[in-house]
């Protein structure tokens, strides 16, 4: 792509090869960036982090993605709200720490004052006829959902949150997660594209050429097969798998431990999955190291721990893989075309206590090395896509999720 | 806006909503500052520096605005002249050095040598006919006015500069400017647009919020009323300050000191303005943390200190603030949409001595701690800008001067 | 320039004024850049390295220019390959490390391996009909010749290598580069266009004002006739010189030492040079400090040292200047619009021993500070350019060459 000219992006989505990767333009294009985050990122639920990182009134954090900033704050016990990081004032930023608790929201610049629903207070000095009631701050859509907190950025009507994410109910709750905290949490920025850290996360073809720690914890035909989740390998590797799965799957049905399944298609809005798998067929009960919890304390409704691991895909930058000791959050915030923010956030039960339950280093080990190598990957990836002799090739079978990924991307910001 | 997409600039002026801030282009688009630069920076006299900077014959300094370096450099005792740092062969800059002393202005690339007028001495070795009057460097307006060095950028006519300033020369020369000397000077790069940082200085709504150290030199009814200059608060606190600026009027008539007062209207060429006011009613003489005099030589016709302070407002960029013992020039330079050099430079009487005389810490002080508190100020206001969801907001009654601001910006730039 | 604007580059070329250098636009615009390297650098044979670099199979090393990225590895002893660094599956780098030895080239993200001549080995889990014969490394173009490697980028058929350079043969054998080693490698980023670093390097006007230590090594007389080789200089001064130069002639003819004369037009593909001059009358064996022979082992042909120094110029990018006991490599690599890698390798005979036969510091001692000093010239001229007072200025006499080449880049472009 010449880097001056503007690309014709719907000629790009009509001309795209199916089973091959996006052409170059996709993932260097500020102007499809911009079009990816007014038409996707924009519309959609975002997870954006556990409600136990706000536990009290005034406690707010700052979720930044592309231009915005959120600011994301509890008014109650039962109340968090979120607001775009404005006054509406002159426009400063209202909130400059990330983090922080606050009684009331005040501008640093004029002292403009929002009440903890973004109502806001009489400002000093302004004119006859001025309507305070019309200068709150902007509301951004927020829904606490079994201890995780979504956001949507339109300025419409969001989608139905219900209609998309009721179903994944029952196992976020069995897992308790209303009952979790953060006992780690690290930031990755990737030079890259957003696309490229989502293509990278949803395909297993890379794991034994790149991912040693991570190949040490999970069996390689359960990779092969699964390795990125129903839908991501060869048939035949999920035949051969297929008998293992099913004899865990039989186990712990026994133990009354639930086995959803959901896999939302590419005409869905989220391209949703939810699924649980083995750990490994070598009796690991966590993803660890040496395959033992990582925490004493078993997170909600497991009593015996059933060697498994839940992944709950809510859309493509937002994810819980849950081990039944500890869970991960993993989000991908889009920043602009070619930089992505990586977060990693481990959970545990609220009540097991660091250095006697679980030892932080040990629940973060096998993602935290991983997620350094896929950052390199995916740099190295977009270095080599700059060039003029980059085209799309063709995926494996070991990549059909990504596959999927891409038409359902191209479908969305059409 | 699109990060990607020229503003309708035009469109834009049209629509602005009086009495609310800019929309959001104004702050961030390359194409405005463009606009901004060509139809007003460039052609307006600008305040660079106190002559005492350049005292010998050969001293010189660059000033740095936009893409532009401009060498103001003295050519005699009473004559500076001001060219564009561009050898007129291949474009090399001539001075590389901010600062320095010429004999000559010789291009360190081929050694096309300048004399201190601008005019080419015969470089080595041209073909025949080359005819180097006609490469001299190019000259910029330059005058001196007071001590004070302004330059006009223009390549046309520049304004008269006597139709515009003529009015100020009273004042300047009680003060004694001609005989002052540079006792501190101090630059702040800030991350904003140059209107940011204009209409931040010409406001005192935020003086209280955000500015401690200003606020215990100035009382607040002053600074409510007057903190920005005439007709920059609200009607009813300039009714409440009015009879203690009456009585120090009365004060300082009787010690025979000038009190002019220049407020030109949204028509004029620059907005400028000349007022003096009290600096205390806590009988301060000088603007400093006990109030005293921070340089024991008053300056110009100033025998007896009055406890005023003169506001000198040339243009939006250009202010000096004069205490009877001292004087800050404020210089505001753009260099690009989001980029803006800050500098300050403080003068006292050329007699006055270092560490005897005057502590130059003492006399920076609140102009030092307060313009840093502004840098950040803009820069947070500048970040929350960038937001989707900002939107022009009201100005409170005490921000009527930025109000004005805009739209005698919006009218220089039609 | 408007930063904003598209320049009209054949409105530019048709108003070029003969004589004088470029307009702006030309200096700065990120359009013309893409021109110029779609158009004329990657339609070149570009002298890339010297083949010692890469003695054994499968050592390799990147080229990196504008977006590109080559790898150029050993096949075999006779076989040097060329290849994009852009991995056929999705894209990745597949070469990370500046230089190296593989055995095969495996790419590090999903192990996607191709043989040394490009072959994409059997990956794993492709998908039926995929057809790997499609999916080797896209080739560069790239020839030896004499120890030099040269590449060249374009997508079609390149041009005529043994027409372009079939005459330079006799003279490169003679120097006996094949049985060269790289001696000293320098990196020296400019930031600046390329074509300032082009200009600044074949003209000698600037030599007396800005080198030193270049004119400590070779006579003021010479250095203005031929400084930067023949037609760099003006015809009186060429006169001049000439007795000197035939004198030298007559001497090595004697010696049996060929004294062979390339002086391309600008019609030609690249206004390629090759000439012989002596280094300076005052007797200098070499291009050293003292005059002496920098390496004890004379290259190739060379038995007795005829104190001449070739010049070696393949197109504007790529030089090599060559004493009778070492050789100065010279790269520049078009980065941006305003960047430009160069680097410098000196090359000395194969069998000459480091710190006994030669002392690497002296052997890059002139060019090495010469170098320096034009990196600060051009980024000096670069900042200088920038101004909206830059205008074209005329070449003076000694300048003839950089007039030439300014034609001849006109005609590239067109």
């Amino acid at each position: 792509m010449s880097a001056n000219m503007k690309p014709d992006i719907d000629g790009l989505i009509a001309n795209y090869n199916d089973g091959y990767s996006l052409q170059q333009d996709f993932y260097i294009s500020p102007d499809i960036f911009e079009r990816d985050m007014d038409s996707l990122i924009t519309q959609r639920w975002l997870m954006v982090d556990h409600a136990s990182r706000i536990p009290n009134k005034g406690d707010y954090f700052l979720f930044d993605i592309g231009n915005e900033s959120i600011i994301i704050i509890r008014e109650s016990d039962d109340k968090v709200n979120a607001f775009f990081n404005v006054c509406r004032h002159r426009g400063s930023k209202v909130c400059l720490e990330h983090e922080g608790n606050k009684g009331l929201l005040t501008c640093p610049y004029h002292a403009w004052t929002y009440e903890l629903d973004g109502q806001l207070r009489p400002p000093r000095l302004m004119p006859d006829g001025f309507d305070r009631s019309k200068f709150g701050l902007h509301k951004c859509h927020v829904k606490v959902f079994h201890g995780f907190i979504f956001v949507c950025l339109s300025k419409d009507t969001p989608p139905d949150f219900d209609e998309e994410y009721s179903e994944f109910g029952e196992m976020l709750n069995f897992h308790g997660f209303e009952d979790a905290k953060i006992a780690v949490k690290r930031d990755y920025p990737n030079a890259c594209n957003w696309k490229l850290v989502v293509e990278n996360f949803i395909e297993c073809y890379h794991c034994a050429p790149s991912h040693a720690a991570y190949c040490s914890v999970h069996p390689e035909d359960q990779l092969t097969a699964l390795g990125a989740g129903p839908g991501s390998g060869p048939v035949e590797a999920l035949e051969k798998y297929q008998p293992t799965w099913d004899e865990w799957t039989e186990r712990t049905k026994k133990l009354g431990h639930p086995i959803p399944f959901i896999d939302r298609d590419e005409n869905s809005l989220d391209l949703a999955q939810l699924s649980r798998l083995p750990i490994n067929d070598r009796n690991f009960e966590s993803e660890t190291r040496d395959g033992k919890l990582a925490s004493k304390k078993l997170m909600g409704k497991f009593e015996v721990c059933d060697k498994g691991e839940t992944a709950f895909v809510f859309n493509a930058i937002s994810y819980v893989l849950a081990m039944n000791d500890f869970a991960l959050m993993v989000r991908f915030t889009p920043r602009d075309a070619v930089n992505t923010d990586v977060q990693l956030s481990w959970l545990v039960h609220k009540d097991a206590e660091e250095g006697v339950d679980y030892d932080p280093d040990n629940v973060a080990w096998v993602w935290d090395v991983t997620i350094k190598e896929d950052k390199k990957i995916t740099e190295d990836n977009n270095a080599g896509i700059l060039s003029s002799r980059y085209q799309p090739g063709p995926y494996s079978t070991q990549e059909s999720r990504v596959a999927s990924f891409v038409r359902w991307y191209l479908k969305s910001i059409k």
